[in-house]
């Protein structure tokens, strides 16, 4: 969370966002009317082997078909078996480990889980669905105190103007029931840093560009199935986005420019006497509805 | 993932893109004028309780910080004692689970787990951080066979234009390897739909808007957690991002205006002959780096 917050930045960009809206909501128009005589022009297939056939032929020629090579291999299907079925507690033994979890923000400085633990965290991450299971993600994982220190320098200095003079009153208010400031200690403080970068495009094994569909979405999903294991694993965690370090952050991790940072997470052991805010989540009726 | 890709889709309105960037360039200078003589005028603080105390109250006056409350309680933190230490097989464990999760296309429409276990699933979505703690979710879980054969129709409807003219041909080619078309199958035989809302804002008690800092990124990773639940479950399920289709589903659902689609979550059991495509993840090596 934390840093988490900075949508009131938008606000100073306002003239060019009011711009752009206008020129879109032209083209808006446009694309509507053309949508709309396509609609009044075609009937949407319902279902039906022959139209799903016709379907993907009917827009490209046989030409067309094989310019666009796709991003992925094209395979036959294999058989899929899930491996279990309902586990009637499954679902309420899950919730009892994940609703333990808590944002913290001092971890033990001197207690560090082994490398291999982190490995197996990151592996369930990459289980995580993505756009044309493209895998938009890296993660880059820092131990070494010195770049752990250098990734403190970068979002201290960007916070303290966040705080400051960057960010909206009602931003700083928002932030002050969590108490958080412009000192990060917990960035040196925590045994490892997980610093979540999300590609936005790739490059194919035939050396084109891979366009990365929905990659900040998929990158987001690996990140929760990643706080789930890191929560398995008996860790602690702390998910912050820190506002405009992402170039320094990726020129620091030598990483390409198709990377941006999504997410800094902080991953260790909390310290004894740790205090976390008076949080209470909202009720089931809150964020479900039936229909 | 599915319908998890439409970025092609921005390439058509350029010329408002290029609009909101220069003037966005212009400004961006202006803010970088000013950052630059706030930088060279101010020296950032490393750390100590003094410094802390002066940062959340240089910028604002007593006044100011009584004019702009928080969208949360201020009141005094909790101890927090974490359920368990390492557990050095817990992420061997919860990666053994979570690695055998895929998305499936072909439902079993006569089996249908009980809404407890759905329940339950997302009460573990909605224990994910999110900026500022405004939790900016909501989870409407379909299983009435009229809405569900509305959502399909809305979805189908779209997907043709996407399939046929909106999108481009290499976001038609990508999506081969999955064999996937526009004929929405899964959306009736799924036993739920689980349609994910991120909400933009919301509403403070005392009826003031209240800004929900990250809701896509903080509902993403509420979906990463639903989706290990599901797993835990022993459910099967199918992430897509149905492209065009939200002011249509956010009417049928009835959901205000401040709540828009991120996730349409087909939810159930295989069919007994499932097939899916022959993919394989990303080894290790190539998600994560060290340092």
């Amino acid at each position: 969370m934390d840093a988490l917050l900075n949508g009131s930045k938008l606000l100073g960009h306002w003239p060019s966002i009011l711009g752009g809206l206008i020129i879109g909501l032209i083209i808006k128009y446009f694309t509507f009317l053309r949508t709309k005589k396509l609609r009044s022009s075609k009937k949407l297939p319902v279902d039906g082997k022959e139209q799903i056939q016709g379907l993907s032929n009917k827009s490209s020629t046989e030409y067309k078909k094989n310019y666009w090579k796709p991003a992925l291999a094209e395979k036959p299907f294999v058989p899929f078996v899930p491996g279990n079925d309902l586990n009637p507690n499954g679902a309420r033994h899950f919730y009892e480990l994940v609703r333990g979890r808590r944002s913290i923000r001092t971890f033990n400085a001197l207690k560090k889980p082994p490398i291999s633990t982190i490995e197996n965290c990151i592996r369930a991450a990459g289980t995580a669905p993505s756009g044309a299971h493209t895998e938009p993600w890296t993660f880059c994982v820092v131990e070494d105190p010195s770049i752990k220190s250098a990734v403190r320098e970068i979002v201290e200095h960007e916070e303290y103007i966040n705080y400051t003079k960057r960010m909206h009153a009602q931003w700083v208010a928002d932030l002050r029931p969590l108490q958080t400031n412009a000192v990060k200690k917990y960035i040196t403080d925590a045994p490892y840093l997980i610093i979540i970068l999300k590609q936005t495009h790739g490059t194919t094994d035939d050396g084109r560009k891979k366009q990365h569909y929905y990659n900040e979405i998929s990158t987001s999903i690996a990140t929760g199935i990643l706080l789930c294991a890191l929560q398995a694993a008996g860790l602690c965690s702390l998910v912050t986005t820190p506002l405009n370090c992402g170039t320094a952050l990726r020129r620091l991790l030598n990483r390409p420019d198709n990377e941006k940072l999504l997410i800094l997470l902080a991953v260790g052991y909390a310290v004894k006497n740790c205090e976390v805010p008076d949080l209470v989540r909202k009720p089931l009726d809150d964020i479900m509805i039936k229909y």
